[in-house]
């Protein structure tokens, strides 16, 4: 981290996309060109592998390269969040060195997935993790791809012990947020974060740090807005930019009916927007994903001009 | 209704709780006072026979009482909105009659449940109830009972059809309810209310129109408080009221863990609520569920204290 | 029930569909034949009002209706057993009652739904119901309704304190269904049904007692061969029977791809069948379904050929 | 594969288990005692890198030395089949390959996880796989892991293309099942395997071409009897087996309740069990998983006397 003096994360930390040639692999070129667009919005962080940085889809590899571009052009600017998202322990602590002896500033890890099982054993999982490492370890709460929920009173010890620096909530549970939010005042060096783009101004109220908008690739400018608009008390203008951004969110729905995975209709639309916005030269898909065709990119065209996006 | 040029809602309208004797039966007396209870706190309506009214666990006649009570003491000062939830859509139609010839002045129904349904069904689900019940319906989105999610894409069509006159979210979905709260903007006699009373502020900044919290039983001058102050754009008076509230919805962890279910936990921690209120009579749930014990009830007091609210 | 000397529930006792006339209400006369065509067959008892006789979608009066019509008919000759299938214990006990007024010989009823419950609380559930009225009362395990599962861990001991005379299984859990065989075979009067009509040969050498399967509405006389062979122990003509069948159950297949429900597919193919074969008189289905339209009827109609059924 | 004139897999195909050292690394010596145990059971097959194996728990570099053990003492004497478990396809593809290189004759893929996919993607999946490697591929349906069911709609196709040689259903859907089974018998090179070690027999008279039982590790000599009865049609007597290791399969309730994960429970009862008979060092579990206590050992210690299992 570049602020030695906190392990605290604030402000918006995009989920950074992974741009890919038309041969599958990675394109390098493209993913400098989103951190410099990144950057250029003034965002506060990087969250390197996360689930729209198609980490699922990547070789430890790919990963690797991932992560080199990204440090490399971040450059100590603002810190990299790098997911090292497995199924266990012994697999998520081999990524997370990976992740630290590539430079990154702080792990993301998810709860156990695809075995069954029970909160002593994610919190041994977290604890494992973050005595493993010499780095910020942050949860990331993501019940629709690990199949459980990371509750308040499983986090709040984690934080209390100095485990965990910190959460992105992509949970949905607007109500355990809340009381994580709530809860999490007395550890001051504890960071929430939400990964909810649709209400960053509503759990900004509900007393987020920040945020980690997977649409912020797409519209930097306007999450940073909607951040300050916050954090500085006007709601007003924090909502006004948040509807705005709901709009541009339609760019989701651009893939015709039942011909896309929820993953490839998401993850494809911010890449097909991107590259309408010039920043990255295709909206390759890994598989099993399909790219988005010629007209769904008119759509997303659109909707991009609709809410007043510059286009290339 | 007591503006009947328009068919909208707004502000505060509990889910009243459904009190009982120690034999099972209605508490008349004491449900007559927790109308009361609510509307000298400024509630700008009454939803009868919601979950929180232990609908699901009343007989028809049972539920027929209930609505008496309540339109009694209502007494056309706010408007009495009406559980209509059943299984599927001539059962609800049934209800919603019922509501109907003792006063209602709304209906509330949910998608169909047990059986497994589809979209195109619950749309027909709403047309044919609306079109039984010469009265305001309004659909229940609450996928944790139901375990069907109304999307914006079924709802709004239906609004714009003049079938529903409003909707109560408690799907926990706030990306979906932003879209909603957006797309109703067209139509301007579309009320969205939000059930999640933990995040009240938040739903409000995102557009609801006003919330059915089922903690509002226990402390409705709060909620109406938090309401006004959402009005009003005070936000961060909206917060500290909900915070506050937060800390009240403690009551529901009282039971002791394992031995109640999420239902009778929740439920009978705002039923001993109102009791220590002086409100109601017992604190007895319907079967098969438990009441809370006199442990739990310390609890609970312990909690009422700390949120700052009397007891008798 | 007509052999008082046993509790006990073998064979095939199929889930009676019930016919709508085309205004949506009882057809009587159709339901009469429905019943004569299942004796007639040699099933061992009926289950009025389960999930396949559209119990969710029927009023309390028109519940009645079908008791009548169907205890008529069968006068004694096999038992029948009735759902009490409500949310919660003081409605089912409430269509227990009733169903017992008018002549059932059993009770059936699920787990609570709608509200969140655990084990507990179901076993509470089944112990008040059986309280409360004087008959036989089986266990209908159907989480794909009820979203709770019934283990054995549950039933078991209900068994043994002689609550519960038996279980209808539509759980899916097939080892779930092994264990709560073998753990039976402690209490000689419960009887464990499967209600997979798809795999009633492999259940029945699990150790079912009978089955409960809806294709055996359309063709009663292969489930009783069926049961008949597994019984004598040639489970190669079982098996042939029910490979003949699964072959038939294509018919629920025939609704057009994402027209309709599951349940309106399902039942809607079970009706369309028996009107092909001159046992109903209409397909209609209870609202919000539609029911299956002619290019649809057509296919049922292949299936049934090829299955070797008779139509008029 | 032993038999290269066909791609079928048949008989009892044991999901081998990965023991460790106290340190937490692969305890080779006891894995090729597994290997031995099961071989001298008469098993037609080894699954390595199975749920069972711990697949989801080994770092890439851990499950190559599995490999190795494994192929190395099966020596060709039964074909192994290798999981390539992981997120999406390309990870799926590097761990394939790598099988490949290091002697496995299968390999055995699950639908993508993690991330939310549908059946276009699913397929495409099994086809890059398949044609990613020069061996026999099966699809591994596992639900309750990677919450995408694989329907025969999907699986047939693949088997008419050559795409898939087989399917290992862990699903629990035995409807599923059974219309898979039936519908395989058009294409004789594809296995139809079972992984419900609780009613092998069942699903062999549904048409299992065999069975791959996790407590097979435990007693495969009993699975081989049970499927060697099934073969020559003594239902009886593969009744007799399957409910003797019904009750040995008691094993996986000796955890204490809530102290272990379901995973810990039931793969940490097959260890103990094994450790108990002789043939692993210890019962280690990976991380974030407990190892099963000296209590919980004696109370499968006793299920394994009742069992008639030989101990040390």
């Amino acid at each position: 981290m570049t602020t030695p003096t906190t392990t605290s994360y604030s402000g918006v930390i995009p989920p950074v996309v992974t741009p890919l040639t038309t041969d599958g692999e990675l394109d390098a070129p493209s993913l400098e060109r989103v951190v410099g667009h990144l950057l250029d919005a003034g965002v506060s962080g990087l969250f390197a592998l996360g689930s729209s940085g198609e980490t699922a889809y990547l070789t430890p590899a790919q990963q690797d390269e991932v992560i080199k571009v990204i440090t490399s052009v971040a450059a100590g600017q603002v810190p990299v969040l790098v997911g090292a998202i497995e199924t266990t322990t012994n697999r998520a602590i081999e990524r997370a060195r990976a992740a630290a002896g590539l430079g990154a500033d702080a792990v993301v890890a998810t709860a156990p997935f695809y075995t069954r099982t029970h909160p002593p054993e994610i919190d041994r999982h977290f604890r494992d993790i973050a005595a493993a490492v010499d780095l910020p370890l942050l949860a990331y709460d993501v019940p629709v791809c690990v199949h459980s929920k990371l509750d308040p009173e499983l986090l709040l010890p984690l934080a209390a012990d100095g485990v965990l620096a910190g959460v992105k909530d992509s949970s949905g549970d607007d109500g355990s947020f809340r009381r994580l939010a709530i809860g999490a005042r007395a550890f001051p060096g504890f960071s929430v974060l939400t990964g909810h783009e649709l209400v960053v101004d509503a759990m900004m109220l509900s007393g987020a740090d920040g945020s980690v908008p997977g649409l912020g690739n797409v519209d930097p400018h306007g999450y940073v807005r909607l951040h300050q608009a916050a954090v500085r008390g006007d709601w007003a203008a924090a909502k006004a930019e948040q509807d705005r951004l709901v709009g541009l969110f339609d760019i989701v729905t651009a893939a015709a009916s039942g011909t896309a995975s929820a993953t490839a209709a998401g993850l494809g639309a911010f890449k097909t927007a991107l590259m309408l916005r010039g920043v990255i030269a295709t909206n390759v898909m890994s598989p099993p994903m399909r790219r988005l065709d010629a007209a769904e990119t008119v759509v997303i065209a659109a909707y991009l001009d609709r809410a007043g996006l510059s286009r290339v």
